[in-house]
């Protein structure tokens, strides 16, 4: 099945105490974004790529192309009011009939393994959902208290979100709620039973100047 | 109020891929133990320090304190059957009276505000626990399905979790269950109610070959 990716790249940059969208930050000398573009390239050049972005971050994005001599095609979807509008606006740019992966594009490190795993499950039982397991202890804040819960029942989850694309555009024609945390949250709303594959520990989101760092480290080790 | 330290490292690094126990690999060149020990050190020099060994490995630490000339004092005790059993023999060697932490002996990353913020919270409400926010989404598996829960509500549970005295003796004389996943949880179920305080995202457990990569990381920035 032919594939297309939507990157969600809404980012302004506020949580990172910088100016600069975290989209468009360094690692390695290169803006996240192109570094998350790439990884989709390496697993499978054919694939379709729409990058979404706020209209006012447009201009600037191909500059940054120019400069940094990026090259990869890629179609340029607007980002909405929400990231349920961002995804809806990208939706629409898809090619019909395609495997439909959905990425967070400050997530610059998500490896072939787990991209192959995601687009396999989703050709297969209809969406596919990287999760990772939970190393910590995990408590459930209960209005004044807490309590302890048992990780073992618990998932982390990344992305990409991988859908068959009757299946994902049906569940974007609902209407927007606060709960939308993530594409799987959307499809699960629609009425479909979500699958989970396995993710990768360095398939973080760039959101902190920690994260930045790591993102540093994680660019000079093979994925 | 004077304070003690349990530093819990029971580990055999089985799950590194290591024949070297997690607590002894090697960041910036020395064993995460001693970075681990004298993160306390660094945070209140008077503080009276218990770390919990396997008695197969504590000659093993010995010649590694020689070999790194590391002379902070510290006490010993011998590691049981499980952490709970563990933490009962630091325990017994523990001030009467102190406040008392007990501190995963890979966790070599605590923020002396992370400290002071335990510390001081237990004082004045019999416990604190250390917690960090969930930064992805959370699916909650059940059975062969899962589904999407609100992450707003669940923390990452981190240490040292510190207590007064009377408070985690006394839960300590409860029988061993297999839920006790941390003492926070041995403390619950006595039936006191648990403080939550913020950790710091750096205060990981190094359990993973990419835990050392970021322990490498965080070793050469300010904590």
């Amino acid at each position: 099945m032919n594939k297309s990716i939507i990157i969600v790249a809404g980012g302004s940059g506020l949580r990172m105490g910088h100016d600069i969208p975290k989209q468009f930050l360094l690692i390695a000398g290169k803006p996240v974004l192109m570094h998350t573009i790439n990884r989709f390239v390496d697993f499978d050049n054919s694939l379709q790529i729409i990058v979404v972005l706020p209209k006012s971050q447009v201009d600037y994005w191909q500059s940054l192309c120019m400069e940094h001599q990026f090259t990869v095609p890629h179609e340029i979807a607007f980002g909405g009011e929400t990231r349920f509008h961002s995804v809806s606006n990208g939706l629409a740019m898809a090619t019909p009939g395609n495997l439909i992966g959905i990425h967070d594009g400050v997530r610059p490190f998500v490896s072939n393994q787990t991209l192959r795993g995601c687009f396999e499950m989703a050709a297969q039982l209809g969406n596919a959902i990287p999760v990772i397991d939970v190393h910590e202890s995990v408590r459930q804040v209960k209005g004044q208290t807490s309590e302890s819960v048992d990780r073992s029942q618990y998932r982390l989850v990344q992305t990409p979100q991988v859908f068959q694309y009757q299946q994902i555009t049906n569940a974007y024609r609902l209407p927007y709620e606060a709960t939308f945390t993530d594409d799987a949250s959307v499809v699960e709303k629609a009425g479909f039973d979500i699958h989970l594959t396995l993710g990768n520990r360095e398939n973080i989101k760039i959101t902190t100047p920690i994260d930045l760092k790591m993102g540093e480290l994680f660019a000079s080790m093979p994925l």
